[in-house]
């Protein structure tokens, strides 16, 4: 089997895998536990957050474990008004767990505004500061789209947001973005910022959210007062260990370079194989997710055919794969038949030139059987 | 090492952890892939959730999984009010994540009210029900206290709460009392429960929360539309899975008969070797937690003792361990010097005869030796 639907989710690394059976094994102890296996629970977990926090450029106490990226995106989300006053904008080309959040706060007659993406995926700046006044509260962009791959450059969209609303807090979904760009968290401006641990080798189940330090939000979940009291529940401990361990591990396997030039392989083989245009990403986006639309073949029979010969692709968000449409590529001005044709091909960094080619090569046959199908 | 904090967390059942590890190798796709694998993790989804529901003796569609049982309290206790009319009675001797979560909302202004706790460590049904008023929106009585032990009725209080108000969700945790009482859920007039996988030999990072269908409720996580959209954000396949197969573990090693028999065994030795007073459970509580109070012995030094001798006792909710005073046996009205000699032993179906009575001569040994060193 070929993988190449790494933004749906990636398989689960050895090191991460394996840090999570040793917690399971011999560290299953409540951290909050005051005994010395409770104090072990809570020494792994500070080890974990020194790895991701590290690997995002904040300080281990701007880091608060959640259950998944939605949940973090959420919070911020939902932190932005207080006593229901004043307005947010989001980007239109948002995750569900964002603009979903967004749609909930507007039905409830929220003041919400969505800001327009142009034609390479990324939110129209002008758009965005234009809904932006002095009564906004928060304003949230993603930082590599999930569904093009193509990069918002948030530093100075944070800085243009705060110059017209000084109150506003700045959010972004890091989740595609996280050890896959060159950013620097720290001098971005950014104050609440989403990662998810299974886009990097952790298993399902464990995210966080950066909160600035010169920010404060409410608490998310109220109880015992784990995540110092801004995330309470017993921490998913071998999760927060597995998130920390795929973490080193993806970021010693990850080469910028490599993964450049598998992509470049991959557009251009599914170009010249199958004239297989690119939607968006590449110049402006991470090279991880290619969003390829082929004319006159509809994505999700080509994706079924494919994975019949073994080549795992995408659709889009996996988590709006059950409906048909795309919110996103319709918001970036692509006509119906586009979006109909729109795969995505997301990568890791254990994929090889071999796959590439191979993949390219299935798609092609099966985009080509798919249209022999349409004609006859 | 003799285990005896089950209460706080279970170690992890063989079972569980396998299942889990096959996940993690060969089931690691996102649930919302609409190919094969993505097929596979949701029907390894779906076989967990029916696992859960028929244990509880609910319908699978009434169950939602949750990162734990904090935020399936949290989801419930936030349902309560809709638009901040009415109000909610919580009973006094709730966990941190309904008692704290209450808080919240009477901090901001809302109506929560909190009923007494009798000296037997249960609610006061009369107090519950004079408070409990036509505007009453919601009302939380912990199944079994994750202190004492003690069970509350909650069929009867159901049903006298609703005979007073209608239109009041009657929302029980059952963290403690879930596998471990004889209770039926289908029949008992509660609309809302919640579990957690970590006490029953589940990982840590699961849990769920029971919404009868004859109530409605709002999601507490919005996005790509997870958990029938009720609870967004890729599932915790890995974690629901083993939290299906510790379920079932739990319930095939459980044994009512041989748990009563090992905690007489245990609160008889107890108060032979040293004295120690039951606090509260055993005629109507669950068997599983002894809560036992030593006469000028301080817990916390006893407990640090006894982890020396390998013998694990806990002190109250392991959430609350590092706060000073107990407000659950506070609010049964123990005296302070009770509280402060208060320890928690729990038992799991694994715990044998021997533990227990190695267990109960290291704890006397022990108290001899922490009394000995105050007179000293």
């Amino acid at each position: 089997m070929i993988y190449l639907d790494n933004a749906a989710t990636t398989p689960v690394y050895p090191e991460a895998a394996e840090a999570m059976g040793r917690v399971l094994r011999e560290d299953f102890f409540n951290p909050s536990s005051t005994y010395p296996g409770g104090m072990r629970a809570q020494n792994l977990i500070r080890e974990a957050r020194s790895s991701v926090a590290e690997a995002l450029g904040c300080a281990a106490n701007e880091l608060y474990f959640t259950s998944c990226a939605t949940e973090a995106d959420n919070w911020a989300i939902t932190s932005g008004f207080k006593n229901k006053h004043g307005n947010i904008v989001v980007s239109a080309g948002e995750h569900a767990c964002v603009y979903e959040c967004a749609m909930h706060l507007k039905s409830a007659g929220l003041d919400v505004r969505f800001a327009a993406l142009d034609r390479s995926g990324r939110v129209d700046p002008g758009d965005l500061v234009r809904k932006v006044d002095e009564n906004t509260c928060l304003v949230s962009v993603i930082h590599a789209s999930n569904e093009t791959g193509a990069i918002n450059d948030i530093t100075s969209l944070a800085a243009a947001v705060k110059s017209k609303s000084r109150r506003a807090l700045f959010h972004s979904d890091g989740v595609q973005a996280f050890l896959k760009t060159d950013f620097d968290l720290r001098s971005s401006g950014v104050d609440l910022y989403a990662v998810s641990g299974h886009k990097v080798g952790a298993p399902k189940g464990v995210g966080a959210l950066f909160v600035s330090s010169k920010v404060h939000i409410a608490p998310f979940i109220y109880g015992g007062g784990q995540e110092s009291g801004m995330r309470s529940g017993t921490e998913n401990v071998a999760g927060i260990v597995a998130f920390g361990a795929a973490v080193r591990a993806y970021k010693s396997r990850f080469d910028p370079a490599r993964a450049r030039a598998l992509y470049e392989r991959l557009v251009s083989g599914l170009y010249e194989k199958c004239g297989a245009a690119v939607i968006a990403g590449g110049g402006h986006g991470t090279y991880m997710i290619a969003a390829v639309t082929i004319e006159g073949v509809k994505a999700e029979i080509l994706q079924s055919v494919c994975a019949d010969e073994g080549v795992i692709i995408g659709r889009g968000s996996a988590c709006a794969s059950r409906h048909s449409g795309n919110r996103v590529l319709e918001a970036m001005g692509l006509t119906k038949k586009e979006v109909d044709g729109a795969i995505r091909i997301s990568l890791s960094p254990e994929t090889t030139e071999e796959e590439i080619d191979v993949a390219t090569d299935v798609i092609s046959r099966a985009a080509e059987k798919v249209r022999g199908r349409r004609i006859g």
